[in-house]
């Protein structure tokens, strides 16, 4: 949990800190549209949503990542495993 | 308000309660990252909320040209707006 | 076709040399996977090559989008153009 | 070579020849360029190819997971290579 952190991954504290973030940015966006703000101000803000998203995605996928790859050949479930990681990186390149 | 919608264009109640649902799946991701969910699972609630911001983004970029179509060659600002409106779409598809 | 540019406006020839040199890059992946290269070097020209296509894309857009502002109000197409713009706009996002 | 593919896995024939059609439909798009052909039209093509360069990402990708899976733990690189996969994965993501 207090581990350095390299490249994208994360501890659970920070992913949770991240969403608690990315939440409150959400709430900052419906004010925004509620305020008329200016649209390309809004979408701006959408962006930094998104990138904040992926970068928790990255997170969860590192950590998964890291953990299959050291269970991957001692459960024989490697293909398996792959397989499932690819569509969920499937998922995040074309969102949904 | 009340109009009929077409692609991707929303009202402002659209928009608003897009947002707010939105709002409410990144509390639910919180609460998976929380209960140690399997993590492609968490991905899988990744992926939908960035497709719902995009449809959100899109709905306001909709809004925003159909205003600037019916302006631009108005108000002799074309071009400026052009520019602004392709640097949101450039971020919107960078992601941040 | 001499004029300065400004953010994501290109000219024909501009957009031209882009996609000749992204031809050339896809054919340097070819090579890449021809010689059993790197799989992650690979991975990184595709990315590269899909910033070269969104870049293009984007050139391709804001040409449109200028003439739409010039135009639309004129036509009274600009909601139709606005939709039409809009779907290609969410392909791109999505990436087909 | 010659094995049944599953999800994204994809032989090196098969990534080949997706590239070689990648480069085709590259051409493709200099000529619509050259031709004048409708903005959107050229879009839609930029999609398509950036949908099938997105296909071939993660089929090389795929082919590495499952590698590095069966090897990681043997090699004790586990968290290098997750590391460098994940910086591939957000450079796809991120597009370049």
């Amino acid at each position: 949990m207090t581990a350095p952190q390299r490249g994208y991954s994360a501890t659970k504290d920070q992913l949770t800190a991240r969403l608690r973030r990315i939440e409150g940015q959400v709430r900052g966006i419906e004010k925004m549209v509620d305020d008329d703000r200016y649209c390309i101000d809004v979408l701006t803000q959408i962006s930094a949503v998104q990138a904040a998203l992926d970068k928790v995605g990255l997170g969860l996928l590192d950590g998964h990542a890291r953990h299959c790859m050291h269970e991957g050949a001692r459960t024989g479930r490697a293909d398996e495993v792959a397989e499932e990681m690819m569509a969920a990186i499937g998922r995040l390149m074309k969102r949904g």
